[in-house]
């Protein structure tokens, strides 16, 4: 039955505004991409606020999943053609890891990680979300599981989800880039592939591939410092956050604050990581949360009768941005006081509480704040190489080292 | 000090996917653009619930009529270039006429046009708004009025506005292709532009564009069967139709329905075309109202008491769509009591009012719906011909006839 | 051996502009692909002398052919899903018989078809060069002529090489397209494929597919008289024909003309279809000519004593292009005798012989110049319709017909 | 008259598939395009042998000058808006510069700048024909060679046609990657130009350009080691070297050898820059000289008496390429013996001349080799910083240091 529905869908076809037509490999996934869990992500936009200053960038995490198995796929036949062995069940749940490895993201979670769920991952939310799809789907969720988990005894499958040099960046770069408009920021993930291959069970680039990875490199982080962490972007993510944060404040000390009920649990409740586990209420009203929940309430709160709220998300909604300072080193209190003073003097913010008007916090390119990966090169020669070792042009040294920069930030 | 603010401000170049780096061309025109009545269109989605066929149709009324004003900026040269007088207020007015033609726009419009606001078209919102604006703005938007409305005395910039081949068109058409993916849709709108001329005061092609037109015309009405009418779509879109419904008659029954204030306020009171005219508080509301009121009412509605409700509502929201099919000829009464029955004896409807989850309309090529304007050619011989006598490849009466289709929708 | 010598190479991938990556999908088609015969195809551009209004389009047949078989492909695997059975070495003689089907193209073929070897049409050139290649590469390249012959018991393979919707048009309409940057040339080819089915051995189109076949039909008419029948290169391509009819007739009246061997041996002698086949050295010229001969020729002739030769050499070269007016009726010999006339008075063309610079003749929309092949729609009721009776809108019965005009050619 | 003439002449506009449509300025520069001498680049291809590996990559020198010209319309824009003189007569002036800087070029010059004009440059070449130009165009183009050799007293505008970030760049490397297929290789040239500035008479990049400008770094880096000095095009190029100096050897020993004029009267004499300064031949002969005469010549060589030369040609034009290592050392006298002993043994070769088959140099990354300019960003505190020191990432000083390796090439 299950196989005569998907045989009559015509929809085992999904045009990709990058790659042209995407074929959903089997029924099983179309069954998975069905899943409300999944079509929750149509919901949940790639790049959060980046669209107030690249007005193409409004795809979202869907387009971006489903993307992101179809390159697997094609890595997967690179390197079965390649003599690696890859086995149908193996392959299957490879494309439901990377399908599913976004799944535990929230609405501008850049922004947002840590606010709506205190110190829990959007890894971690992606676990407990497969975990309950296992329910429904059974074991072949619990492989994906493990591949994602990085459990699994052949590491290059993992590496192929999560990694440096992973489906999710390929995908990602090349399609913020393609609908933000930074061409620049287009890689040659059809060459990428094509260089991958498989040592020791880890994953490996050829070596004729280096400049590609170099490109990649570079291209990663111009797609940084121009689109993820734009000045104007962080901003008004900034903005977002302390609006949150108001409401919550507003609302946990008995103000009324419209919101939907998803949005209200969260506002309400500090959840833990240990949450998600004990009740399924925690991941169904996480599973109801999305971007539309934040717009909504942001637009509603416009006119709350909480001066400092009120102008917050109006500022968002109507695109008022604050004005934001960049340094290298940290803002000194004195500024920050001065700042607040000026405010005050002008007349235009009183009854408002300057706190959440007037902020400064650090800025790092993330890509490169978690433990550095190695991307290594596969020699003619047969030796692996770290990339930092075989590039003589790139500083990769000076790359791995996270930028930090601080931003002050504060109304016009 | 307003030239001030324009000179520091990086925004004045807006990157778009289609045509890269958009310039706005003055300050006046950035700060109308920057009005909240403006920057509301980014929460529009152009395509309504089209993407959830094509993933990549995301894009907004806002980048549409920022690459329809870029359009206009090329064609009013192309005109100066043939010695057509466009004074520079001429120039302004019409860029700000075409940037706001659409900001009458609400939220799945192709839906809700005559369900959220009774019989008053998008085009007389656009008037009322521009008119709102004009106390802001001053006398710049008169002149856009008035050739928004046709009663300027060069008919040819309302035509560039808004006539069978407008910067409206050769945008949506470009843009609505691209991110839907479906690149057959792609227009030549550079070359169409070149080609344009100005005899008598009105809009015409020169001869040697005429493929360019026949191609123009075939891309349009493959969009429409490919995308905008997409039977999947249309079946999307009317369940959200009879959602509104049905929320509307709950919530004037007494029956409670979340909504957002300015969902409700539609929801609560019709409003008429002097409605608008007569009160600020309508037109506000509707600025107020977008795609996030009502995809977060459906949300929130999936979990309504009411059975009817709750199921149309969960249906959109994890895009389980109803069956839908299409006939040459209206569906019989019988059909439809046939289907009815069928899904009663199913029992999974109990308690559910069917009348809202079956139903059938005529469905129409609307590009056509409308008198049928013609497109004339200026031949090399100085005669003005139009289009359908000119190819005689094309059969354009054909194309000029709306086409009419039925359609039978009813849960699967 | 054969096998090592592919596994060591490293271009089993060609880096296309238009599909990304091609991969030559096995050892045989790649030797196939290196002979001399298919290199050759390097030095023929696909579109002769249209990159002087077009100067992107200077691709070679060598890129189309690769193209081309890149869609068999796509096509062939598309009909196994489907369920179709064609085997591995079907599959194989398809792919070769796209590759080959047009490696008997001379040079500048649209115009010299007719002049370099009278009467020997490049179809029928192209099946003695695989007749050719059968001694070297053995009978699997008989299968690929019985098939490119439609021999074969399967129509429809024979159809993919050569009708109305075959790989080679959807390669050559989208490369065309591209090279040009007439980008309303562009077809939806992927889209296009996927709706190709077989009924009763005969290859067909799915319904749904029609609004692609539409467009597809009318990008190609587009490209007719845009880019292949643009009236600027038909007055270059007439104005090669004669200079080679110049050359050759003053070749075999003992003048002095430079030319390489190969072209030397078309210009001295006619050689018609028998010649072909009896004699090596027939093919062995053919297979050495290509642009490379045309062209170095020209410029020589530009400086050659018989001033009728070098003014037209030169003007070809040089791009001086002659006046062309084109008309829905024949030219009047009195008007060609006029224009003649006038150029004798104004005394620029003395001891020219005006019958080479004064040139008239019908030119025709090919495409359709042929027997017209129908394209059938398989219709969701299972019946199979044609094209012209399916499609309310094109007029197809005026498409079929083909498109006559005169053209009247002179210099400046 | 001449005005006449461009107005009711069509190709104002050029097609060019990367930008569009691409407007000539005006008529004086349109009559220059005209020129035999600027038509000529319509037979010299860009990349010389690049295509038998990038099969797409045929594109001419003429479809770069004319991108060129395009790009540095824009460039002039930008900077007049940013409030920097530009007159009429210089911008004409800077067109025509950045329009005849590659008019030197000779056909596959990256192989035969050396061997076909012994120790003249193509920029020598250049201003040779610019000077020849001025006698039919007159004064404009004094300027125009005056700002092209740096004499003029705004160095800017030179910098614009001839720097690190000069228009050509701006359009080659997109151009390259745009045909060749390596996508990689595409640059922000949009952005790039939007942040040109000017500072005391030099051109300088403003600062938040910067991740664009390391972006361009890579992408040539790439783009170099991709394409240009790809291993199989250097054995294409250098096998066509070693044919011509056979040929050479051969003519000037008394044996005859097919020549057209113009490559025959190179092939007879070594000319030197003074040469070209004393008599007009020696212009006329190398404007007569295009990638035909060379192409035509190798095809007949192939069946030459000479063994050496026949089979050194017949292998370029039927792409069976050496075998190319590289090394970062020289290859040792014993190794280059070693090779030609297993190649005399093999038997395959005799009658044949070993120097020219077995040759060995040195690779270098031409792009540095030359003293290295810098470029200079302009912070947002007015500084003006050398990019080496205001990017931490890549490390410049490896960039600047051109890179050599080393190749030796011997037939399989």
């Amino acid at each position: 039955m299950q196989a005569n529905r998907f045989r009559n869908n015509k929809k085992k076809i999904i045009n990709d505004p990058i790659y042209g037509f995407i074929s959903i490999p089997d029924e099983f996934i179309f069954d998975v991409i069905e899943h409300p869990y999944v079509q929750r992500l149509r919901r949940i936009s790639q790049l959060g606020l980046s669209h107030l200053v690249y007005p193409g960038a409004v795809h979202t995490r869907f387009q971006h999943v489903i993307g992101a198995m179809h390159l697997m796929g094609k890595a997967v036949s690179v390197l079965q053609k390649k003599g690696h062995e890859i086995t149908d069940r193996e392959k299957r749940a490879v494309l439901l890891a990377i399908l599913l490895h976004d799944i535990g993201h929230g609405p501008f979670s850049h922004a947002l990680e840590f606010d709506i769920v205190k110190s829990v991952s959007h890894e971690d939310i992606s676990a407990y979300f497969i975990k309950s799809l296992e329910k429904t789907f059974g074991s072949d969720l619990e492989l994906a599981l493990t591949i994602f988990e990085d459990k699994y005894n052949k590491p290059f499958l993992h590496q192929l989800v999560s990694s440096q040099l992973d489906m999710d960046r390929l995908d990602y770069l090349n399609r913020d880039s393609f609908f933000s408009g930074v061409s620049e920021g287009t890689i040659g993930s059809d060459r990428l592939i094509e260089m991958l291959q498989v040592r020791e069970g880890q994953l490996v680039i050829e070596e004729k591939g280096i400049y590609s990875v170099e490109k990649f490199i570079v291209a990663r982080r111009l797609m940084y410092w121009q689109v993820y962490l734009h000045k104007t972007v962080v901003s008004a993510e900034y903005m977002l956050i302390y609006a949150l944060r108001r409401a919550k404040s507003l609302l946990r000390n008995g103000h009324e604050v419209f919101a939907s009920p998803a949005l209200s649990f969260f506002l309400k409740k500090d959840v833990s990581h240990e949450d998600f586990g004990d009740a399924d209420t925690v991941l169904e009203n996480f599973a109801a949360l999305d971007d539309y929940d934040i717009l909504q309430s942001l637009k509603v709160w416009s006119r709350n009768t909480d001066a400092t709220l009120g102008f917050l998300s109006s500022s968002i909604v109507n695109r008022r941005l604050f004005k934001i300072e960049i340094s290298k080193k940290p803002f000194s209190l004195a500024k920050i006081k001065g700042v607040k003073d000026q405010l005050l003097k002008s007349g235009n913010f009183s009854g408002m509480d300057l706190d959440y008007l007037v902020f400064s916090d650090k800025l790092m390119n993330k890509a490169y704040n978690q433990k550095f990966q190695n991307i290594n090169l596969l020699m003619k020669s047969g030796e692996i190489v770290d990339l930092s070792e075989a590039s003589d042009n790139l500083n990769i040294s000076a790359l791995a080292r996270p930028v930090e920069k601080y931003f002050l930030c504060y109304p016009r």
